[in-house]
């Protein structure tokens, strides 16, 4: 259940089946030679849609932008700073919260995501935890999980890509896509051979420190391995290791 | 060009020939009793991939939740209050600016955003005003376009509906997503028969104001005489009004 | 009756009659070669005067200091960003509510406020929206008027000035500080001939592109035909439209 | 010479003789039974405005609300919160030097905005003291002066009022708002008795509980004591003792 | 009693026998060639600690970096922005309210935290004046005091070293520190000889300026004079002087 | 060498001979019912100065009061928000960069404190990302390291306390505080039996929902295990894993 192809009145009725909501957060930055820039964003949007057509769950519309502040001296990718990432994640869980929803799940597709959408929870927490009389406030749950950090992904990834995998612009993200957008990106630029084929690994710091490092965007990864048939495979692995930790999520007292 | 699906040496590629960018901007609210939530996000999303497919254009990722704080007493609506909105569209011009795109196009869905979108086109602009030795700075215009302001759908709306038309949750706007999403949203619910049939006016105040004035969401429309039919039409009218606007707007002095 | 020449029981005892106020709010930016930098801060200041001398209704101080990015390139314009103006009205208006105002009219003298003025509404609104439990808040309604808009005046500008009007240094509103501070400006910069007559119209962008654009700083307009008479005939309308327009903002449901 | 009422040219002209200006800042608040909401805003008004009669100095609008959160549980009290009255001295600052200002002089008629408007000042050097190549910045140098404080003014309290001066609501400054607007306060209300005579004195915290320990809002003071008279004599030792401030301050090395 | 060597169970306990705490707040910036660069965080935590010896109250550790922005320029010297500091205050003060604490009293080292501390006080203070039904919330006081604006420091100060004192890297400061740190500055630096003896007062203004005008960092003060046995006089007197004023503060209605 | 000891021109020559520094930091907040408020900032200040007696480096002075919103049920605990810690964060380090430190270790002791930490590093880093010209600015890394992560410490923690360590009111920190403060705690504290022996564990939300959750405060532990001894082992294998942390953050390319 799509929370954008639904009227009010049906998430109404939701609201009295279930309190829990996924909402997919990504980010919209280079992925190396041959990855989309809207990696991050579209494989949990991916994952989420595959989530909603096997569960009774409503799906949020995908936060397609966050924190790639270290992505920026490469063109196309958008960051919102910090602070402003942690506003948008607060509006958003006080509007869910506004409606009944108690249980809010951000399913991730992006690493430089993850400290500021936790430091966004606290800051949410925060607003009742000030309160001394805080007893009649509407009570929230706020769980980040990352779609390729479930047990079936990881041990797939692995299987599939072994060291190939890398931390940036990996294999198993860019072979994501190609299942779900399999037109969208030409043969010629899917089988780009990588020079040197598995990129240099380090630290992230500011954007021109990255591409110094990093001269094509990748860190540690051969994505020329990724392919379509790959991407299903992950795909069907994403969904279940999702649908399980959401679960979790939902039914932990 | 969809900048999701691209790579970042083709957008380097396309900086190369066009300095311009679209970013299509909307809503996550209820849209009455046949219309979907996310109806102000798909509509300016829709209209962008069609712009797309005509002209030499990038198209950023939807900026699908705006400012919608007068929406929230009805379930699945969710808002950014007008300063985090500011906060996000200043950061994600700021990032275009870094890659030297010079004329961000804001295709706008939903009528809540303008003056919230406006002020921070200024904030964007007085980062360099300030400044007393501003000239090494990249220039930057910001504009705002709504896609249903435009000339063509303006007259096709006055076709098609007439006085049904209203200012929320428009038969013109559902009628686009029925084209867009034609299997989202179940016969039994387009056909809903609306109670009055033309839903009352007035001025937007807060949520709770709100749902006491419109109590079915919609404000002076009637949108059960949505089509996909009609949504075609309006679809292919608001292509060539916001390319129009915006080669207007690339081209301007 | 005047906030800053009233007691503090004063304004009690008019709580009990009313609880509608009036906020002019204005700028103070350049208005070209004639024109008084003070002008979109002195007009509504003396249309809300007038409006006290006919009506029974209070007028806070004015906000004279708004929204002016755009001028900062010419000696004298000072500026708020629109994140502190939007601060600046919501402070004003929940010190307002604490009093019991429910009804707080800005009448506006300057184009470049209007939507960030709008977005601080919306940002005051959101205040109690997110609050599920907010029955027992006090309700406000907030409205911007702007006095150059209403009927009579913008006839009386047309009758007037024709074409020479412009948007900005516009004969009208210069007519009108001439009218309310007739001594203030020597009659051989009132007369300054202007070169072009009529100014350049264009869009309005940051400090350095505004002044590039529009010179002298006039925008469309031949403020040498302001005059104090022209003055008084705009301010008796812009009094009566104003008052107009305020009634029917107490009256609405 | 009142920056509202001079053109952009003027300024330029006065830039050139001199880097200085006076800002007024005051409150919105409570004066007790018989002073005027806007004292603290009209008294540095009223002064400046001797000011630029006797010396050649630009004076600001007066920012007329300041902080002012102690008196909001009385009717008409407006405040800024102190983050709020911060960002506007900023941009009023950065505006300032955005034109050559070098040297800003805030004339303040409110004890309560001395903290905040200090906190400001330093929050507008943190901007270049933060950068280790400021060099090449505007120099700016501000300072708070209160109109009240000069050793003329005080010399000249302490003969006319002594013990039942006070420190808000005091018969010196209700006294300088009835020689400026005399014809504002009606005879009945000017003479009220107070009781008792002299207010009590005691901490300043929040506004409920400087309702309950000063219920007519006067603290120390005998306002009843006010004459116009009193407030010409005042009047000139302000304006004394300002320029002579004003013009070490211009003057300091 | 130290709150950090506390546990919770004591801290419950003791707010059964009072509402009061110690919050020791200072700076770390540079203290010429022989104070020490935590001077103003170490003299408030010294005496402090003596209060908590000889009276039953809680000490909160010390917030060590205040508002120092005026020594950016010389090493070592941290700051924190206005906006910040008073963020900080007043998630320190809300915490404590949220405990039972009603009467938080601010013991400080440095005169640069004044404007800004006070400034955050008010910012508290807003939070529940803004609220006209804030009759249920905890009431908070908060005061500052200086350590060093006590009446026995200061007539201690003046027969120790009369004109040498000067008000940034005083010999009074010094001295306490060389008597709670006694090893901590080797003897050489200690008997640094000042030159000149006295350094020369000005205005503070940003960092930059601040280094021009007082080369080695001191204003108006010979610190070579600074000896233990002056310290422990000194300590002696602040810890008295601090808890006589911290008794008057409890005690107060 | 510890900052708060030295004057500036100590500083000047360390940062001739190196650029790194060290900032503890930690929180203040209830650490069961025989742990120190202060634990968490305790740590890693003892710690820290253990290096500064082992290598050429210079310790900041503690952050003391970090993000513990979710402990604010138990008295004493204070917290910062989440966006105040960050700017708390990157105020210090843009302090720290002005005098040209370019790698700054936050030697950290509280959990909590981990995503806000980290998105304020990604704050800082984005001020120089957002500058497409950004080449002439100093280049500064940050990074996070906790002193109970090091492979000695964990070892040490695993074979001194196995199951008993816990992740809250851990054995080990409690250890370290004892061995640190010996006579701070009663030995009838110390002592306490704990009931039951090891703490429940579940996920980390609001205040009031973690006080429900965990009633003494602790999470999975049994610190009535803590002795001075353990403590001092501890310490001697957290200085070993600190130094080598940091001269390889020092070292890296």
């Amino acid at each position: 259940m799509l929370l954008q192809l639904s009227t009010w009145q049906e998430i109404d009725a939701y609201l009295e089946r279930s309190r829990g909501i996924i909402v997919p957060i990504g980010s919209t930055e280079q992925h190396g030679p041959n990855g989309f820039i809207g990696t991050d964003a579209l494989c949990p949007e991916l994952v989420a849609r595959g989530m909603s057509e096997k569960i009774d769950v409503v799906v949020a519309p995908t936060l397609s932008i966050g924190m790639a502040q270290h992505h920026l001296a490469f063109s196309g990718s958008i960051t919102l700073r910090p602070s402003t990432l942690m506003a948008v994640v607060r509006d958003v869980v006080r509007s869910l919260v506004r409606h009944g929803f108690e249980r809010c799940y951000f399913l991730n597709g992006h690493g430089g995501n993850v400290a500021t959408v936790r430091a966004a929870f606290s800051e949410v927490y925060a607003d009742t935890s000030f309160n001394r009389h805080a007893g009649n406030e509407p009570e929230v749950r706020c769980q980040l999980g990352n779609w390729y950090d479930g047990q079936r992904v990881r041990a797939l990834s692995k299987t599939l890509f072994g060291g190939a995998e890398g931390s940036h612009a990996t294999p198993s993200e860019v072979s994501l896509t190609y299942y779900g957008w399999p037109d969208a990106m030409p043969e010629a630029i899917r089988n780009t051979p990588m020079a040197p084929r598995i990129a240099p690994t380090g630290p992230i710091l500011d954007a021109a420190d990255y591409r110094r490092r990093f001269p094509d965007g990748r860190i540690g990864s051969d994505p020329s391995l990724a392919t379509p048939e790959a991407g299903e495979k992950l795909f069907h692995a994403a969904v279940e290791d999702a649908i399980e930790d959401y679960q979790r999520f939902l039914a932990a007292a």
